[in-house]
């Protein structure tokens, strides 16, 4: 496994590669990124890890800073994976000017769900991935369903700007207890990783409601926002989309995802389930 | 040479082209497109030119509807200069949902100059060919400096977004009375087309004057839209900015270009001289 640093480097290794599976990541890696992984090695002959802590997408007063930087640790685990290249540049690499002058700007579901609490932040995910497509030229390039919104919106620009990559959604990576795996998680105090769950069984019941006929989505969403409420969190959204689209669900939609942002403590966890009927 | 049509077929050609070099168009096709055919045919094992009408660079009231289609004579030019392929999609092939959702959004450059008369202009050009980049991969595309904002706007995005294409600026083709060739020449009345080439007149004679250490860029820029507007131009703008940049120029900055768009009753004229003395 290689450890490459710049794009001049990095194209060079990749005139030879043959197909190409990429699984663009911000490091401090857990089993939810070793499952993209797995996944993408299914898919190519050589799995290339991009390592960016990406600043674009980060807003005024949110981690960018505290942002865990774990190359060794992050390697080490990619080392037993089967992952060709490790690519980890510095910021200067992927903005040598320090200001990035042309985006890639989503339409307004970039300021919907997560996007209204995070301004900015989709039109630097969708940026930074293209520029890292634009670089690794992948054939495959495989996101957990955890970062639903974040799916839909690099489906989108793929599909609107003709990118040659196919875009493989993965499952979310859960705990035993139900937690989606982050790397937020390791924030919370352990009487909040205790509490945290809640999230994932609030998002179930609604689940369960909604496959059971239930179209009161309003009424659903209100009730599992006053659960958590009522146990400490302060929640962003908790709201039921259309699964392709996620333009609001209107009753009857057959394929639904409910998504939910919450805050316990000062982490911030989002999580989301998907109901597909037809 | 083959004409193509859809997207999958010239994604099918490309798999076996060695090294590509591509030739974006609207059509109705001049001395001046041939220019840039014959530069890519020296870069390149295989010459694509796409001929595409993009709806998205035309503003409200501009000639979208009226922009000449000449599909047959233009593939009858080619034939004579070893064009592999002219690509030529119709609009539901590049926008298929009509609406284009996800853009390259360019910077504040965008809705100056040129883009000051034709707002959106420059986005719907920097997201067609970022469009067309990703369909045709090519190693290199040639672009005329007569819309020379517009390479100013290309090359800013291939270099912001990473994208591996090679840009190479051709010279504007000229009437032997000095008028840049244009597909909109053809608009102009008898008359109009004899006072057409005042424009590059205007604009020698300013960089004659910036050569020759003249500083008053100012003055410079009133005395040319003066003359314009006393032959009965409508002047949008006379503008000496740097030549890379395309920022306004300051008095003693090494190369510049000046620009100018100008109106000759119903049709839109632009040229430019670049000043360069490093």
């Amino acid at each position: 496994m290689q450890i490459i640093h710049t794009i001049r480097e990095l194209r060079e290794w990749r005139k030879t590669a043959g197909r190409v599976a990429f699984v663009p990541t911000m490091g401090n890696l857990h089993e939810g990124h070793l499952a993209l992984v797995r996944e993408a090695r299914q898919r190519a002959d050589h799995v290339v890890v991009s390592i960016f802590v990406n600043r674009l997408q980060f807003g005024q007063g949110e981690d960018f800073d505290q942002y865990p930087r774990t190359l060794q640790q992050d390697a080490d685990k990619l080392k037993g994976e089967g992952v060709a290249v490790v690519f980890a540049p510095d910021e200067k690499e992927l903005y040598p000017r320090v200001e990035q002058r042309y985006n890639v700007e989503p339409p307004h579901l970039q300021n919907e769900l997560c996007g209204a609490f995070r301004p900015g932040h989709f039109r630097g995910v969708a940026t930074v991935v293209s520029k890292l497509f634009n670089i690794v030229q992948p054939e495959v390039a495989c996101f957990g369903k955890k970062d639903y919104q974040q799916l839909a919106i690099i489906k989108g620009f793929v599909a609107d700007l003709n990118v040659n990559v196919e875009i493989v959604p993965v499952d979310t990576g859960r705990a035993s207890d139900g937690l989606a795996l982050s790397s937020r998680n390791q924030y919370l105090s352990e009487a909040e990783r205790a509490e945290a769950p809640r999230l994932y069984r609030e998002l179930m019941a609604m689940a369960q409601a909604v496959k059971g006929g239930n179209l009161a989505y309003a009424e659903l969403e209100n009730t599992a926002r006053a659960h958590l409420e009522a146990a400490g969190w302060a929640v962003d959204y908790i709201e039921i989309r259309h699964a392709d689209s996620l333009e609001v669900a209107h009753a009857g939609d057959k394929n639904v995802v409910i998504l939910a942002a919450a805050r316990l403590g000062k982490t911030r966890l989002i999580d989301n389930i998907e109901v597909r009927q037809d």
